[in-house]
Formats: structure tokens, C-alpha cells, sequence
């Protein structure tokens, strides 16, 4: 058997790189050989706080087989998770998000209901007595940040909040400044193409175990700058709905600042959208005041209007 | 909301009903109105232990719905769990199988690999500083004897002959004495007819997504009494082949003291049981030395054949 390799989810966002990195450093501390993967592009704001804490991004995995031993953070569906998996030893697995997930072979599970990741990564430390470095507890705070939106997302718990400040004392770090200035670094999407815009933080789902879904967001300071490229973004939208045999397509252009989305929906069931959230798509868009969160206000509302 | 319901799988064992009881009691510590239930009859080994610990067994639990908040214990497939669970609200998982499992909201879900529920319940016992009492450490201690035949299953790990020790201090009683008094309860089959014996401990699966199988076991220290009813077993299982549409239907006479199991295996897809073992079926019967644990010997190699 090679090294055991820990990855998050396809087009990962900081609490995927974060979460693989920690969760390699603890297994390494206890004494297991763990290497952290990547499954897809960097995106702009973990770039930004992997040269803030000065740590090397992962190298990139993209397939696995019967060979490889593997952990799993940040996620649990094969639709998110590596090609091949379905053939790899799944070991152990630390999520928040909701379930669709085989194994055949009892394996390591730990799952909480919080924000994100790193706040459930934080208690195997802790349970584990390892110290946490100032930088590895950087990265961690950086995706309680990103997930929770800077605590302002309804996935936040009391929680994701007490671990921020404890890991924000390790990496000496101003939550509030820091914070701001990394969500503000993830929301330049000047430099992407609209194929890359889709695909930043897309994911798919089965919903309702019946309708073929992709689920993309992009988080912006200015919903009026990504709508102005609502045509080119449609086009990508639409190749994607061929290449991967979808029914429907959401992109989610979510202001952080104030907490609001805009939302592009195509695709043969874009209904569900209008009856999950009682709007009517002018031009294939609607605005969703409040909802900013692909888990817990867009997944389980539009599964249970499928 | 109603009180939260904790519950095992079907055909409980001692592990399910045990390690019910013992989460109720460690989540009423912890401030939260949790109840267990049972979802079938309790089995003789696990009559003996109520009684040795004077525990009243937890009321019958025949479907739940949308209005139910549950836990789960010992078991995470929707086909071994209670009817209506697809619309209950799962809060939380604790378990030690493989797992094919789906919830459309984040949960608290734990799980190790283990022999046992009671195992992984032990530590949770302890990162919450609950101290466990004499009669419920009892329980636990019979549920891990239950699931690894004395620390003689190949399930058994480290963790659960360590924790059984530290439950054996706690519940007084002398492990090899009382393990083998009340493994000998569980085996008096006389009682039962052939129907029910094929219900006792028998569980369903969809291996390797699709062969729809069942794969029953009844723990006894003289394989040849229970062949002597092979006739009768036969029809019970036909029965149930065409009642629940099976492919492949498996008795496993599990001999507790040897550590070996004599198989009946019926089914349109019984030949994935020649394939798996090496051995040829005569008169839909044949012997496997050394296999004695369903979970870590026969559903995944069944699953490897399929």
C-alpha cells in the first residue's frame, strides 16, 4: 500500500484544501503516513491564505484505484469525490454536510452538523492532544471564515464561532480584518472565463434521488458586475447541462456583504426553483433575498419540491 | 416535536438493544429527552441479559414519520432501519457496519471499526463525563461479548477487549463466566420455529447495488441440531424469497464455540456463494471453516462476487 492520501470535494474551496492539509498534519502526529491532495484549481481566495500562512498548496489527484487507501474531508458523495473512488479503501471520513454515502468496508466515520470542516477537524486535535501550529491554525480559522461567511451564514453554529476565536489566537491573527480582506481576495472574478465561473464551486447532486443537478456559487461584493456576463455565463451553463446530461443547472451569485443571492436557472426542471423559493424566473433569474447558503437553504429546498 | 427516539436495526440483537438503552441513558445526562425503542422481538441471549441486569427491555417501535426526530444505533441502511425512516429526521448515527447511507440534512453521524456499538458508546461516555452505571456497563459489556463471541470474532479489535474489561469492572461480574452463560442462552433454538428462526438475526442488502440478498444467522454450540430442521428452514426461506423477491437467500449456522459456520444458501444467484468460498453447494448446503462474523466474512466478499 502507498501513502494514505486525504482530499476534499472537486473544485475546492478553502475548507477542502484546509481541512486535507490539518487532517494530514494530525495523522502525521499520530503517526500515520497521510499526504493531502487537491482535486481541482486553487480558487482565488485560498490562494490568497495559503501565501498569507506561507503553506505550499497540495498536489493535484485525479483518479484513484484499488491500490489506494484514501481519507475524505469536506464532503462524502461520489458525485463530489475523486474519479475512481468507488475502488479505493475509504479509511475514515470528516464532513458537516448532508449524506449520500457507501462503503463496503466498516471505516472511520465523524460527521457534525456545524459550518464547516475545520470546527470538527479542531476536536480530533484536541481529543487527540496534538498541538495545532500557528499556521495549520490560519488555514483552519480561513475556512471557518469562508464557509460561514464570516459567521453570517445560517450553516454558522456557536460552535464554528468559539473555534474561530480559539484558532485565531494560535495564529495571531484579527478575525474581523483578516476576514474581510480574504472573502474580499475570493470575490475578484475578473480574471475567469464563464466556463471557469461555473465550475469554481459547482457541484452536483442527485436530487431527491431523481433529478440530475448541478449547483454552482460564486460569492461577489457586487451582484450587478457578474450579471453583467449573465449571456456568456447561460452559454456555459447550457454546455454543461449537455456534457453532464443535466436537468438542472443553478448559479448562484451570492453577495456577501449584504447576504443575498442572484440566481441563473436552466434546464428541462427549472421549475423546482420557482416553487422552492414561490418566484418566477424573468430571463431564467430571480433574486433570493437572505439565502446564501448552497447546504442549508438551497439542497434541502429544492430536494424536497423535486 | 415528540421525545427523539433511539433504536437498533430489525431482528435486534443485544448490540442494538443495549447500545439504545445506553445512548438514551448518556443523552438524558446530557439534558436532551431521548427514548429508546426495539423494532422486534427480543432474542434469547438478550432476555438473559435484561434479566441478569434487571433492565426492562424498551417498548416496540413499528414506523415512524415526518413528525419523528431519531437516532440510529448499530445500523445505518434504510432496509435494516425502521418503516418511515425516509421521512423521520435523523439528528444522529452512532454505528460500527458498512454503510449505505442517505440523510438530506447534515447530522451528528460516529462511527468506527469496530466490533461493536457499545464500543464507540464507551468513548462517548467518556468525552462527555458521564459516568456509565453498574447495570447499563453491564449491558454494554454483553453487547460487545454478543458481537465478538468472546473476543473470538475476526471483528474483534483491541479497542473492544479493552473497553469490555474496563465495563466488566464497572458492572462486577467476571467476563468468561458470565460470556459464556449468556452466549449459551442465546443458543437454545429449541423454541423457535423454522420461520422465525430465519428472522432472528436476519438482515437485507442490495449487494454491490444490485443483487437483492438476505443473509440470516443463528448463533449454536451443535451445528448437526439445527441441520436436523434443514428441511423446514428451506421452506421458510423460499417463503421469504418470494415474499421479499430475493436472489439470494443465506442461513448461516454459526457454531460459537468452534468458530465455524455450516451454510443453507438458496436463491436464483446461489452460486455467489460457491464463487466467493471455493466450495461447491450439495443439497444447497456446505461448510465454511473459520467463518463465523456475517459483517467482516460474508457480506463483502459475497459483495467482491457479485
Amino acid at each position: 500500500m502507498e501513502k494514505i492520501l486525504v482530499f476534499g470535494h472537486k473544485s475546492p474551496d478553502t475548507d477542502s484544501i484546509a481541512a486535507s492539509i490539518a487532517m494530514a498534519y494530525l495523522q502525521n502526529k499520530l503517526g500515520k503516513a497521510v499526504e493531502p491532495r487537491r482535486l481541482g484549481n486553487i480558487n482565488k481566495e485560498t490562494e490568497y491564505v495559503l501565501n498569507h500562512f506561507k503553506i505550499g498548496a497540495p498536489e493535484l489527484l485525479s483518479s484513484v484505484n484499488e491500490d489506494n487507501e484514501v481519507i475524505l474531508v469536506d464532503h462524502n458523495e461520489a458525485a463530489q469525490c475523486v474519479d475512481g473512488i468507488e475502488k479505493a479503501h475509504i479509511r475514515m471520513v470528516v464532513d458537516h454536510h448532508t449524506m449520500d454515502f457507501k462503503a463496503s468496508e466498516p471505516l472511520y466515520y465523524y460527521a457534525e452538523p456545524v459550518g464547516c470542516t475545520c470546527t470538527v477537524l479542531y476536536k480530533l486535535f484536541n481529543d487527540n492532544n496534538v498541538v495545532i501550529p500557528a499556521d495549520v491554525a490560519g488555514l483552519m480559522l480561513s475556512a471557518i471564515i469562508s464557509d460561514t461567511l464570516l459567521f453570517k451564514s445560517p450553516t454558522c453554529t456557536e460552535k464554528d464561532q468559539k473555534v474561530a476565536e480559539d484558532l485565531a489566537k494560535i495564529a495571531n491573527v484579527d478575525i474581523n480584518t483578516y476576514g474581510l480582506a480574504m472573502l474580499k481576495a475570493g470575490t475578484d472574478l475578473s480574471s475567469f472565463s464563464e466556463e471557469e465561473l461555473v465550475n469554481l464551486d459547482g457541484k452536483q447532486f442527485t436530487l431527491a434521488d431523481k433529478v440530475k443537478a448541478k449547483i454552482s456559487q460564486v460569492n461577489t461584493a457586487d451582484i450587478d458586475e457578474v450579471m453583467a456576463r449573465k449571456g456568456k455565463i447561460e452559454s456555459a451553463m447550457n454546455k454543461d447541462i449537455d456534457s453532464l446530461d443535466l436537468e438542472l443547472n443553478v448559479f448562484l451569485i451570492t453577495d456577501i456583504i449584504n447576504s443575498n443571492s442572484q440566481v441563473i436557472v436552466l434546464g428541462s426542471k427549472a421549475d423546482i426553483v420557482e416553487k422552492a423559493y414561490s418566484v418566477t424566473l424573468e430571463d431564467n433569474t430571480a433574486f433570493l433575498p437572505g439565502i446564501v447558503s448552497r447546504k442549508k437553504q438551497v439542497v434541502p429546498v429544492l430536494t424536497a419540491n423535486c
